[in-house]
């Protein structure tokens, strides 16, 4: 038989995913989960999108543009303007999703064996296509303690060697919640410039900013116009998961050059979730503030009734729909499984990702777990009962 | 300002696209362009995939597996057993078009440096494909005296090396029309076997076999089922190809468990357009039938008009609806080039695809174009006329 690749080899398997069959066993015993562990929001995806795509009049479904349809690049660029992000339709590639403008912006600026420095704990993916590009990826640990702040510059500055060719940020973070503040993206700018090295920013989550606290975007900041590689997605945005649109944005001319060479490879980004993007846009204000009030009271909800739980530590997010717990055990990736596998609470258990997944550092983050606070309150308040008694049990 | 990776710098130019700004001064000018130069055909794609769309009752368009619907894999695993090719649903994987499956492909088999023989010419985006997987495309050469057909063994044999990881053939072919004998099968199997190498069949045109002439599938020969990776695709076949949906079939079962990682990384193949693809399998027969008989008659009628023009030399492609023509002039990008910038007749011209593009060797090919028969049949006389006059003048 002749041999798998050693990149395939090496590929890691995503840790949300690896409990899976375990989820099922339970569900078949009867048991009923609440998943915690992926970033699958119960929000109803807008009416306007949805529309769109029923209405469509459609006789042959054809490829776009590689770079997707002009109409939405134009009403999309109008979209991040009134966001204080001046970007004209070309400098922005439709992709398949946040993951492939990632998989595009890795491949335009890094070769194998090149490395990109990356705040952990970070989305777990990111191991995935850095594995996938034949890169490395050199971990700075953002700590708990910190409420997962930006390491320090010193911190980048011992990690970056001739093979650095990026840092990698994402704000707000999955899976720590954490957003960025304006200075500390100017600290990010200054390294960037200085050590010449470009920084790709995933703003996915940019629309969930909590507390009056507002989103400082790498395309806002001056003087990065050669450096500064944003990736955005309609996946969180407007609950449209399934839709598989997101972009790539720049004012390099040659990033640009060089990713939409990527994209011609693959022909076209799907033409019906291009269809639902662009009327997505029209979403009414009123959409977005029910949905943050939503994930706010989510978040104090779930937070309050973690910090009830002895023993166990949880940094308050700014953003996003994610927190990283503490827990009182050794280790979080058995825990997790033995939740699933010999726990129920009435017949109910909880599914949650261990956070080691997140680390690409050895032996870090061992008896942490991320927590998606995607659920209706009250399922929430069952889920950390459920987690409260649990930790006893297992403890015991 | 930080560089580009050298890969980024290496990716190819799609030889399709690069001649479409000249189209756009073309029309621009008031010029009517006739497109054989994309594979994009004209027919419409079945009622029964585009109602499934309209009528989804979604309320949360959310990720799918990232292997694709069960439902979908199970139908599309029964379209397989009735066409003679025996798979299981846990044998498919769905991606994003068989340009993601592809990708997912080459990541499985080979590793940065490692090679992959293809003949060709070939499916331009192969190039792409391997450049951004880092690999090397090792061409053999097949030829248009011999009607495109698989080049002898020892020709292979020649150049596997240990470095040689798999051999990528496209059955039917894309741009050769060229349909592979099951001999011509029979004799690849033994090859891979006996080198134990993967063979990769991209088969996205499998149902345009024309003459009564049967596709033979790499996955029904036997004996193969550690070697075979097959690569489909519904853009073709229902002419849906904004849908980006297609698939990776294989027997081998640490090849599906890696080509897996790739897949959880991107999250999920798109979600209306899996609704669409696996309603298009209700698509009733005679639809294929008129699609069929529509492609017969173009050719035929191509081909005879082409054959008509003094200095044409075209092979007879017995599948896909592509062909390539040897044309009476010199540099055929050139020519091509001068079509849409300086010559019409009547207000008309057409675009061809230069077939250097579709080769890897150098200065091979050079008098080539690819000609796409996607239009209708009175367009394409029309087309001939305009490269006949075309070609006087431009020789003149
Ligand atoms: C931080 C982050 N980036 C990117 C993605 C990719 O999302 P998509 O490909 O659906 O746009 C996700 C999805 O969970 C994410 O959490
Ligand atoms: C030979 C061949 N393979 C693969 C593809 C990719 O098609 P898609 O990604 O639309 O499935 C094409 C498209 O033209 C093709 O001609």
């Amino acid at each position: 038989m002749p041999n798998i690749s050693n990149k395939g080899m090496k590929m890691p398997e995503s840790p949300i995913r690896k409990l899976v069959p375990y989820a099922e066993d339970a569900k078949k015993r009867g048991t009923k989960v609440y998943h915690l562990n992926i970033g699958q929001p119960d929000i109803k995806t807008p009416e306007v999108a949805l529309n769109a795509v029923r209405n469509a009049e459609i006789e042959v479904l054809e490829y776009s543009r590689s770079e997707g349809s002009e109409e939405y690049r134009t009403k999309l660029a109008n979209y991040y303007k009134n966001r204080g992000i001046e970007v004209d339709a070309n400098e922005i590639i439709i992709t398949t999703g946040g993951s492939e403008a990632l998989l595009f912006t890795l491949g335009t600026v890094a070769d194998y064996g090149d490395e990109i420095i990356i705040p952990e704990p970070f989305y777990a993916n990111y191991n995935g296509f850095a594995t996938a590009s034949g890169l490395n990826v050199v971990p700075v640990i953002s700590s708990i303690e910190n409420n997962f702040a930006l390491p320090p510059i010193e911190e980048f500055e011992k990690l970056i060697s001739d093979k650095t060719k990026a840092i990698l940020i994402c704000n707000p973070g999955n899976p720590t919640g954490y957003l960025y503040s304006k200075e500390e993206i100017k600290k990010l700018a200054q390294i960037a410039i200085k050590h010449n090295l470009f920084i790709i920013a995933d703003e996915v989550y940019r629309e969930f900013a909590y507390d009056g606290a507002e989103h400082y975007s790498i395309l806002q900041e001056e003087g990065l116009e050669d450096y500064a590689i944003m990736i955005d997605s309609v996946s969180k945005r407007y609950s449209m998961c399934g839709a598989r649109i997101g972009c790539l944005v720049s004012r390099n001319k040659k990033v640009m050059q060089t990713a939409m060479k990527f994209a011609q490879a693959r022909l076209s980004p799907p033409t019906f979730a291009q269809i639902a993007s662009e009327a997505a846009l029209d979403t009414p204000q009123s959409y977005f503030d029910e949905v943050i009030e939503e994930y706010v009271e989510r978040r104090d909800l779930l937070i309050s009734e973690l910090q009830k739980i002895e023993g166990v530590k949880v940094a308050k997010p700014k953003g996003a729909f994610y927190c990283i717990a503490e827990l009182p055990v050794e280790n979080a990736d058995d825990f997790a499984q033995w939740l699933l596998e010999k726990f129920d609470l009435n017949g109910e258990t909880i599914m949650v990702a261990p956070a080691a997944g997140f680390y690409s550092s050895d032996n870090v983050g061992l008896n942490q777990v991320r927590i998606a606070y995607v659920l209706k309150k009250e399922n929430l308040v069952k889920a950390a009962q459920i987690l409260n008694e649990a930790l006893k049990a297992y403890n015991a």
